[in-house]
């Protein structure tokens, strides 16, 4: 157990560690990468024989079945979080990536780099391949990581965590910048160490994000809410539009990208709206419908606690609007910012639909389920992000970077380029070449 | 005089009208700014007259002198208010940037561009050109702006606040976006709203910064201290380090870029610290040394304080060390992250510099005063910040932007990618043409 005073000191050492970590180059990064991705297949029995143990006990303790599930750590886990591992190991370096090269002045060079964040506190559920994942998107882009998992996966945890330990004794940076905490007070007191974590990034459920947020100094990353709307235009291919509503609420209901409201233009609603009911029929899909829609298929009435509800399930509720206008301002009062979808064959509505909507995703006839880090190439996900700094969307390792200036001059003072006789400043901007070594 | 109620009124409308404010093109925004700078200019007598009241109560109510200065517009401030409008205007447009293009499958596109944070809160000091930079900013960036100015400046806010009105009276977007707060209790009513204020920007002292983290779920975007340091390494051209040295520090120290610790290696002390003396003596520099410092030459001892002093004034605390380590270790322990600088003709020791201190801007034989968002060419600036989420250093308009990611498909599904028989993803990027409209 790490007591309070004990994770403090831990979390400070990881924090300077961090800054070696942060001047390896990538080709060692990345070996310490496939190191760990060799020692965990090493230590298949004994990360089994440990996730044996929390699986007994949470049977035993009649948890539920999905915690159950997510819970296991099989070797069909362990091979999927190995590839994963040396996927990420391929991908490019997101460190000291130039993004802007200005020449000020003679000999006076202005870079901006990608830089790590410095020291990432994560809290996080129950799946074990989830701390694997965030281990080593922390390394791959420098930051030391603070962690705390679900504590009926603890003996798990601590196995993964010994193992990783195991694989990275050879390398320079060492396993210094991986801090695993394991008691609930101990997310207490990261909460306060605004000092030493840069950036916290919680993983779970809506209420335990705000949470979060609400208890902390330390900047926070996370989705709250997915509430996500399709809006179905009146020009539109009826076929295209039942299958992309189809997928968007039945791929897999229970995800924040998921739709849980559906806006038909009046024009089309008659035509689309039992087709859409057939299909959804086939998911036993319950319907809340207004009374447009309650006037053409058969539903529940809506009531005005529908347009603000996540369903997570295989539940959606279904309006009949007048005009994209109507759409828009709806979806811009009940929406979450998340994803949001026009269907439609006029480009011009298009446009005005991806313009106005103000979310992180909004997108023109596809499922709402595409928003998701891997299905965007990114890599791996660290999470995705409804709010509007640092990073929106879908985050991967881009977003545990920060940007540092680099300034390189021959001698050159400010005073040369103040007062009556100032020299002028060139401002010239160079093509960037790529990453800075 | 505008109250909680009805302040939350208006910026909820300011929140509305934003929409329709990032949605105007460029050329409409430029011709909004190209209106205000002309109605200034137009009602330059008003803009006097008001700011007459102002500065006639601050001198009856003996205000300290510098507060009193930097509360006048005379014509002066008003023709550079109105040349960086102008220069605002021709700045490209921060918005629709498209940053990365990623075809995921045939027909299935996406995009990420730069759109407006939403509504900027700021909160600001006696000056009364600053607010006119503020708006212009956020009318470029496409934000609506919720200003609290400081309350020995309300005559001159109200009299700009109104020609600024005037101004945009003709433009469809209108000046509904900009919200003018008068009393100190509208300040605490926005701290509360984050449900219609995205990102809070204070100016002023560091308690100050520190006291509006303190108090709100808002993201705060701001530097608290600029704590800048200077390395002085073995090798180094003697002249060149007395006058970066001397500019650093005395060409206008009460800013948060002047540096306010002096770190020198041991092998140059000797030759060099008389040579800095004789040059800071020219400005009476008050020196702080450390006990080697102290046998070079004359000085008061410093106290372990000194190390963490930001002076903001002709004062200088001077350490000799026996490494760059020793530095690095002092920076990382005592800087605040603005500015630190080494001078050295040693590219391997600036090179170790450069990538070990984790500041926001890092310099190499340069002047510490030049981390600035008009010296780096970024335009006008909103502030420096020493955050390291979202924006880093100065921040320019591209500060003011986050990103929206846009999927534009051909009825595509997540179905056909999942499962036993997926379609593998392509995942081709596409180079970016710029500007997306």
């Amino acid at each position: 157990m790490v007591n309070k005073i004990d994770s403090r000191i831990q979390i400070a050492e990881a924090r300077r560690i961090q800054r070696l970590l942060a001047t390896c180059d990538r080709d060692e990064r990345d070996a310490m990468l496939l190191a760990i991705a060799k020692q965990l297949e090493h230590d298949a029995q004994l990360l089994f024989a440990a996730n044996q143990i929390d699986v007994d006990a949470a049977t035993r303790d009649q948890l539920p079945i999905p915690l159950r599930k997510r819970l296991v750590f099989d070797s069909q886990k362990l091979e999927a979080s190995c590839i994963q591992i040396r996927e990420v190991a391929v991908l490019d370096d997101p460190l000291r990536i130039v993004a802007e090269r200005r020449v000020l002045d003679e000999g006076l060079l202005l870079q901006r780099i990608s830089v790590p964040i410095g020291v990432i506190g994560m809290v996080f559920e129950s799946r074990p391949d989830a701390l694997i994942q965030i281990v080593c998107l922390c390394l791959k882009s420098g930051n030391a990581i603070v962690l705390k998992g679900g504590r009926e996966a603890l003996a798990t945890n601590r196995a993964l965590i010994d193992s990783i330990r195991r694989a990275l004794m050879p390398f320079a940076a060492g396993s210094g910048w991986i801090v695993h905490l394991e008691s609930r007070e101990d997310v207490n007191a990261m909460l306060v160490m605004d000092d030493l974590i840069d950036l916290m990034i919680p993983r779970g459920s809506n209420e335990f994000v705000r949470h979060i947020m609400d208890s902390t100094r330390i900047p926070v990353l996370g989705h709250a809410d997915g509430l996500c709307a399709i809006y179905v235009d009146s020009k539109v291919d009826l076929e295209m539009a039942v299958s992309v509503i189809t997928d968007s609420k039945c791929q897999y209901p229970a995800v924040c990208n998921a739709v849980e409201t559906l806006l038909i233009h009046e024009d089309i609603a008659s035509r689309l709206l039992p087709d859409v009911k057939k299909s959804l029929d086939r998911y036993s899909v319950v319907i809340h419908g207004d009374e447009k829609v309650s006037k053409i298929i058969g539903c529940i009435a809506a009531t005005s606690k529908d347009w603000d509800t996540e369903y997570l399930n295989y539940e959606i509720a279904i309006k009949v609007v007048s005009s994209i206008d109507e759409a828009i301002d709806h979806i811009t009062m009940h929406g979450s910012g998340h994803t949001d979808c026009i269907l439609t064959k006029d480009e011009a509505m298009a446009t005005r639909f991806l313009t106005a909507i103000d979310s992180a995703d909004v997108f023109w006839n596809c499922s709402t389920r595409f928003s998701d880090g891997y299905r965007y190439g990114l890599g791996a996900e660290v999470g995705i992000s409804t709010q509007k700094i640092h990073a929106r969307g879908p985050v991967g390792l881009s977003g545990l970077t920060t940007s540092k200036w680099l300034l390189t001059g021959q001698g050159h003072i400010v005073a040369t380029y103040s007062g009556e006789n100032a020299k002028p400043f060139i401002h010239k901007n160079v093509p960037v070449k790529g990453i800075m070594r």
